[in-house]
C-alpha cells in the first residue's frame, strides 16, 4: 500500500472494462489510447453503426482493433438486439466473445435498437447462463415525464429490473454499467456475487453542477448528486471486489461536444482513455483510496471477468512535474477532446526503452 | 375565457415581473424587445458590473432604459448588498423604486457580491417592511458538497430562509423569483398573502434532460424533475394570485452561451424577452392554461405588486401559420439567440398602425 509520500506506483496489467473504440478512422485514433492511458485489456462496446449484433461481426471487429494496435488484448461484447438466439450465444461464446450488452431505447449514444423489455430475451439469457457468458447492463430506463423519469432518475427506476434479472437467473454474471448513484451501489452490494458493478473513472470526479452548461462533461448516465459520488468513492476506497473500473471512455468528434447551436444537443459521453490509468491514481488519490488503484483498475475486473492478468505487464506511474493534461488528440480530421483537458494531473506513465507491449506488438500471434 | 377555437386573445398591460436589461450596447438590444415581446411594464434586475447598488444608480439605469424605449414602464429595484441603510431605502422608496433583490453568493450571473446570511440585513428589511417596498429573492443556496447541495435541491435548501424571514417580517412583502419545484410551489401557496413567487415561460416548457448537453437550456435555477414542472403548470393552469410572471429572460453574447471548449462552462440564463407573450400563450395553452394567460402575465403581478394596468393597452394575439421563432437577434457585434430559436410557435402579436405606445413615445413625459 503506497504511502502518502510515494512518488510511483505499479499496477499489473490494466484492464479496463468498458470502453468504446468507435469504427473507421476514428477508431485509428481512439484504439491507439488504450495503451497509451496504461490499459492492455479493453472491454469492447459493441455501439456501432450499424451494432455488432453476431459472432462474425464481432470477430471482424476485433481483427480491425488488432490492426489497429495487437498489444491490448479486446474482449469483444455483442449488441442485445431480437437478432440474438441461444444458438448464437453458444457460438459467441466459442469464439471467445466475453459478454451481451443491452441497452434501453433510445438512452445514448446509437442506442436506438435497443431493447424494450427484457422477458422476450429469457431463452438468450439462458443460453448465456449455460454458457457462462456475462450480460452487461446499461441500467438506465427511458425518460417519460409522464412518470417523472428523467436522466435524474433513470438509474434508480432500472433497478428493479436489474434485481428481477438476477433472481431469475441466479448463475448469470451481470455486470451494471457505469454506476452513477448511491442507490446502485447499494443496490449491488445487496445481491449475490454474479452480479458487479462498473465505474468510470470521471463519475468519481463529477457532480451534475459539472455538467451544468458545460457539454464537454455531459454523459450518460449524467454525474448526479454529491451524494451519489460519495458513495462512488466510498466504494472504491474501501475496495469492494465487485466494483471496478470500466471507463466508458466515449470519444466523439470535438465538433459533436459543443453546443454552438440551440438546434441540437451535444453528444453524450466523457473521453478518458488516453489519460485512463494516471488519472484514476489522480482521483483515487484524491479521495485517500490509491491503496486501492491495483484492485480497482485491474485485480477485481479481473477475478469478476475471469480474465487473468499476466504478470509480465506492468504499468509504473509516476508523479510529473507541472503536467497538464493535453487539450485534445488528434489523427487527420478526427479531433477528440480529453476529460479534463489542460487541467493537472498528478500521475504519468513511466515509459519504457523497450516494453512487454513492444515485444508483443513484434509477436502479436503469441499473445492473446 | 377563451375556447380552443379562438382565434384572437388580448392581454391588457402585459407585464414582466423579473427581466434582465443590461447595459451599454447590449441594453440597447436587448430593452427593445421587451416591448416587442408585447410586454409595457418590466421589473427589471439590478445585476448590472457594478451593481445598481443605490437611488441615485437606479433612476440614472432607469433613465438609460427610458432613452432606448420610453414606451415601457420600467419598475426599478436595488442590489441587496452592505451598502444598502434603511436611509436609502426611505429615499429609494421617495424616488419611485419598487423592490431590493437578494443574490446569494455566487449563484447565478454577476452575483460575486451576493449576500451569505440575511440577519445583518434585518434593519434594512424592516425599513423596507415600514415602507413598503418588495422583497426580491433569488431563492438557491450556493452549491456544498460536503452537505449534498448542488444544483438540483439549491432551491428547495432555500425555502426556510424564506420562511424565516417571512415569519420574522410578515408584512414584508416577498417575491421568490422563478421558482423550479414543488416545494417551492408548496411552501408559497402555505404562506401568508405578502409572499408571492414568479415564474419564467421557460420553466414551464423544460426538464432536467433539456439542458442535459444543451447549453441553451441552461439557466440558473436549473430545470428540475417532470413532476416540479407539473407542479408549475398546475398552478398556473389552477389561477393562484400570488403566482404570476417574471420571464427572468436573461440575454448573453451568443458565443458565451455555446460551450465551444472544456475550459468554460456557458453563462446562465435563457432568453424570452423578443417571444414572451407569444410564447406564454403558445406553452400555457399547450397545458391547458390560456383561460388565465391576461391573470399569470399581467393582473396577478399587478395586484401583488400595487402597480395598476392602463386600461387603454391591450395587445392582442392571433394564430400565426407556419410561424418559427426567430434564430437570433442582432444589433452590431451583439447576437442574442431566443429561447426555442428555429421552432414553430402558435401565437403571435397583432402589429398596430399606430398604437397607444407610439402615442406614449410622442410623448415620453406623460406616460409614468
Amino acid at each position: 500500500m503506497p504511502s502518502s509520500e510515494q512518488q510511483t506506483i505499479q499496477v499489473t496489467h490494466p484492464a479496463d472494462f468498458h470502453v468504446h473504440l468507435r469504427q473507421g478512422s476514428f477508431s485509428e485514433l481512439v484504439t491507439k489510447h488504450v495503451r497509451q492511458g496504461g490499459f492492455y485489456t479493453a472491454y469492447v462496446m459493441p455501439n456501432l453503426q450499424p451494432p455488432i449484433k453476431n459472432t462474425e461481426e464481432a470477430l471482424l471487429y476485433k481483427a480491425q482493433l488488432q490492426a489497429i494496435d495487437p498489444a491490448v488484448e479486446y474482449l469483444m461484447t455483442l449488441y442485445l438486439s431480437p437478432d440474438l438466439t441461444p444458438d448464437e450465444i453458444k457460438k459467441a461464446k466459442k469464439a471467445g466473445i466475453v459478454g451481451v450488452k443491452s441497452y434501453p431505447r433510445g438512452v445514448t449514444t446509437n442506442s436506438e435498437g435497443g431493447i424494450e423489455s427484457y422477458e422476450a430475451y429469457y431463452p438468450v439469457f439462458e443460453a448465456m447462463e449455460e454458457v457462462d457468458m456475462v450480460l452487461n447492463l446499461h441500467g438506465e430506463v427511458p425518460s417519460d415525464p409522464s412518470s417523472n423519469t428523467c436522466v435524474l432518475n433513470a438509474e434508480p427506476t432500472f433497478l428493479p429490473h436489474l434485481i428481477k434479472l438476477h433472481q431469475r437467473f441466479p448463475k448469470l454474471r451481470i455486470v451494471l454499467e457505469h454506476a452513477t448513484t448511491r442507490a446502485a451501489v447499494e443496490c449491488i452490494k445487496s445481491l449475490g456475487n454474479t452480479v458487479a458493478c462498473t465505474i468510470t473513472a470521471h463519475h468519481l470526479a463529477l457532480i451534475v453542477d459539472d455538467w451544468a452548461g458545460q457539454s464537454f462533461n455531459f454523459c450518460k448516465p449524467v454525474a448526479k448528486f454529491p451524494d451519489d459520488r460519495q458513495a462512488l468513492r466510498d466504494i472504491v476506497r474501501e475496495g469492494h471486489p465487485r466494483f471496478f473500473l470500466g471507463s466508458d471512455s466515449a470519444p466523439h468528434q470535438s465538433s459533436k461536444k459543443s453546443t454552438s447551436s440551440p438546434s441540437h444537443a451535444c453528444a453524450a459521453g466523457v473521453y478518458t482513455s488516453p489519460i485512463l490509468l494516471p488519472l484514476v491514481a489522480h482521483l483515487l488519490e484524491s479521495f485517500g483510496a490509491i491503496h486501492n488503484l491495483e484492485n480497482f483498475s485491474s485485480t477485481f475486473g479481473r477475478n469478476f471477468y475471469k480474465i487473468p492478468a499476466r504478470e509480465n505487464i506492468k504499468v509504473t506511474l509516476r508523479r510529473p512535474t507541472g503536467k497538464l493534461i493535453e487539450n485534445q488528440w488528434s489523427l487527420g480530421e478526427n479531433v477528440v477532446v480529453p476529460f479534463m483537458a489542460g487541467q493537472p494531473i498528478n500521475w504519468e506513465i513511466v515509459p519504457e526503452e523497450k516494453s512487454y507491449a513492444q515485444e508483443d506488438i513484434d509477436n502479436p500471434d503469441e499473445m492473446y
